[in-house]
This record gives structure tokens, sequence and C-alpha cells, in this order.
């Protein structure tokens, strides 16, 4: 929809294997044209974004490979870049170009319906490159993710998993596996801080499934600093080690701080 | 404020310690008078309240007991109840009632500057009780709470404890530490869905080791059943068990979608 209202001399072309889903993003018109057949929905694209979960990648680059127009850029809105960046290699033409994307942005909804057309306004998009990346489509990429409102930030792929496994694939976890700590009438009792902090644990499982099995190196390793946090401030608290504990609660309220500061100087909203 | 606004015929007196908030408050007009002596503040009181640390109220308990009216109530917005029940036993004379309060309402942000007049406004409030609470005081708070905004619940001080140990006060640790096991280079990656699972871990360092230090035996077992679902999921991702994974991250959304469902049942708005 935003891609629409924003190129408007470029035609939006939307495919989804679902049928529902395209009958409901053409109610909707999402796009300039919804097609029933992936081939005909690459044939004449500028540009193609993968918006499907991460482990579907690798057979829908094989897929449209012979469908994409030489010199056709490819990219995907997935979490995690790493394995997105291996598939392109081994599975699509040298005649069209792979760049990542991830912006971040979404929600824990899921489906056409939930599409806003400020979604990407103000938020922040990382386009993960290779040495071997087309400088080109990098540039044209970065103008398309920019025109629509993002800030675009270039990283490489093993930075980014690594980067987003500690800012978001473990706070998914977190907040999961806090939701899964408490009983059920104990959860009547919770309040905005639960509800703000278990936030995230509503988003669909498949997908986050898919994104922690192809960051899974990263995850543990960041679920394992987290555990460590918690031994450190259990400890604290067990041996009235007042001190300490206002210390490490001191530490995090001064980080989350400094945090907001950040992103209120680089106007970054989210 | 609340308070001035809904009963007009009541005199709301305030006290603080501190010279500059007795100021504000005065400034902010946010009681019909702001006492600079804590035993005239209390000497015509039907109802104290206590809103400092829980740490404070034993030796609060103490200063005004001699200046408390017969058969005043007091009671406290503080976080924990066991000691807060313990304490009021010890220190305050039979003369008068001692009825624990918990609005499950605030934010992160502390001072009289931050008050809003509709923070308790479809909050549920916890009055806490043993056998030998006087029943009428029971009432009397009950109708005070009601008529600001709030939905009244009652429990004994020990169930109070556990249950909040589980819905916030580990909640809050889990922010903490999760905000602590990230590096700042990262953090300027984090978005919407880390910010909101890490709010809480914003609220004052001095408010929080009070709370965590008078509920430790609670706080530690939620702790130690947190690190045990973040060692679940995290075998899971290591070995790969996509089926694992899946459900636990099922488990924790449908939890969370029931939750939200029995919210919107009992119009708890938090």
């Amino acid at each position: 929809m935003t891609i629409k209202r924003t190129f408007t001399r470029t035609k939006a072309a939307g495919y989804s294997h679902r049928p529902s889903t395209r009958t409901k993003a053409r109610q909707l018109s999402v796009a300039n044209e919804v097609f029933d057949d992936i081939h005909h929905s690459v044939a004449a694209a500028n540009i193609v974004i993968l918006a499907t979960p991460v482990y579907t990648f690798e057979g829908l680059f094989t897929e449209i490979s012979d469908s994409l127009p030489d010199g056709c850029i490819v990219t995907d809105v997935g979490s995690t870049k790493n394995l997105a960046h291996k598939w392109a290699a081994a599975r699509l033409p040298s005649r069209v170009n792979y760049v990542g994307s991830h912006p971040i942005a979404g929600s824990e909804q899921r489906g056409v319906e939930y599409c806003r057309d400020d979604l990407f306004y103000g938020a922040a998009c990382i386009l993960t490159t290779t040495p071997k990346t087309n400088p080109q489509a990098v540039k044209t990429l970065e103008n398309f993710w920019k025109k629509i409102g993002c800030v675009v930030k270039k990283m490489a792929p093993a930075q980014h998993d690594k980067v987003f496994a500690n800012v978001s694939h473990v706070p998914h976890i977190v907040a999961a596996s806090l939701v899964n700590a408490n009983k059920d009438p104990d959860l009547q009792y919770a309040g905005k801080g639960f509800m703000d902090t278990s936030r995230i644990a509503s988003g669909p499982a498949s997908i986050w499934s898919d994104i922690l099995l192809t960051n899974s190196k990263n995850t543990v390793k960041g679920i394992e600093k987290v555990i460590k946090q918690l031994e450190n401030i259990k400890d604290a608290i067990a041996s009235k080690d007042t001190n300490k504990i206002r210390k490490l609660l001191e530490m995090a309220r001064a980080k989350r701080a400094a945090l907001i500061e950040y992103k209120l100087r680089s106007e970054d909203i989210s």
C-alpha cells in the first residue's frame, strides 16, 4: 500500500500462495495488480521483495529464478540475513542482484488486513551486503527504502544477525519465557508492566521459530548472556546485597535512559 | 489530586520530608493543604496513606504512632505487603486500624510532577487483610478506592507477595537483565519490541531494590522459573528442535491471547 502510494508511476505487483490472501489484497487494493501466478508476478519486475518466512526463501529463489528479468533486484524483508545471502548465492542466477533488507517495522499482528500506510515512516532499514554485492543495486534499493520513509543503514549479514539476535530475537524469547513461567491464576493480576514486557510474545510462533532457527548460534549466546544477568541479580537478592541490587538496577535504568536519548537525537521514533 | 477532586467535602492533607517536594505539591495544588510537619499532617486524619518506599514504613509507623487519632485507618501503597503488615502489628497502636493497599497503577516516572488525575481509573487495587483486620476499616477503605475509580480485590499479604513477585517484580528483573545483557553499540538498533520489553527497567533503582528486598524469597523463586524456561528454549534452539520451539512460542502466544481476552472481559484496561 505504501509502495503504491509513494511510487505513482511504478506498478506495484503482488502475489501470495494463499487464494484468500490474494482476495483480501485485492479488496484492500494494496497493490496495482495481484497475480495468481508467481512467475507472472515477477516477470516484469525491477525489484522483487519477498515478505514470507525466512525458511521459504531458498525454495522461492529456486522457483522464480528462471522468470526474473535480467538485472532485476531481489530482496527480502526477513529478520535474519546469513542464510538469505547463502541461498541467494546458490539459487539465484548471476544476471540478477540480491541485496538483503531488514526494515525494523512491523507488529505482533499477522496478515494483509493489518497493513498500515505509516508502518515504515521513521523506521530504520538495514541493507545487508557482501563484497560481491552490486553497488548500483544497493544504491537503487537504498533510494527505494528512503522514499517510503526509512532511515537506511548498511551491514554485513553476519554482523546483522549478531546484533539482531541481541536486540530482537533474544527479547522475543525473554518475553515468551516470562509468560510461560507464569500460571494463569497469577496472570489475572498482570498490570501494564507485565503486558508491555510480554507484548512481543504475541507474535506468530511459526515466523519466530524460523527466525530463531536461522540464527541459532547467536540466539543461544544471547540467551546465555541474559541468564547470566538473571543469576547475578538473583544472587544479590538471595544474599540481601542492597548495594549490588541497586547497582544492577541503576545500570539498566541509565543504559535505557541513554538509549532513549540516542533515539530522540537520531529521531528514531520507535 | 484525584482524592481532592473526588472527595470534595474531605480535606486532602499532604506531607513530604523533602521541602522541594512540598513546594512543588503546593504549586501543583495536589492537596488542600501541604504540611511541613508530619505530626500535624496526620493529627486529624480519617485515612493516612503512606506513598513512600516500603523500607520507610517501619520508621514512619513509629514516628506517627502517637499523633494518629483514635480509630483512624492507616494504609500504604507499597508493592509488597508481608513486611508492611508485620511492621504495622508491631509499631502501630491498637486504637488505629491498618489495612494494606496496592493500587496497580503508576509509571516508570517518579515525582509529584508526574501525578495524573486518571491514574487510578479502571486500575485494580488489592487490599491485604489478616484475620485480625477490622472489617469496618476494610469496608471504608474499599469504598475509598472504588470512588477514585479502582476495581478492588482482597488477598492475604502472603498470597499478594507471591502473585506480585511473579507478575510484577520478576518482570522488572527480566527487563533490567535484558538491558544489562546488551552492549551500547548493539542497542542503537533496538526497535519497538526491545523498547516495550525493557520499558519497566526505567523505574527508579532505589524503589525497586526495596521491593525486591522485601519480597526476596518469592522473587528468587520467580527468577528461577524464568531461567528454567530460558534454558528450555535455549536447548530446543541449540538442538534445532523445530517442534519444541514452536510449541513453547505457541504456548506463550496462546497464554497471552487468553490474558488479553480476560482483561477485555473484565474491562481491565491496563
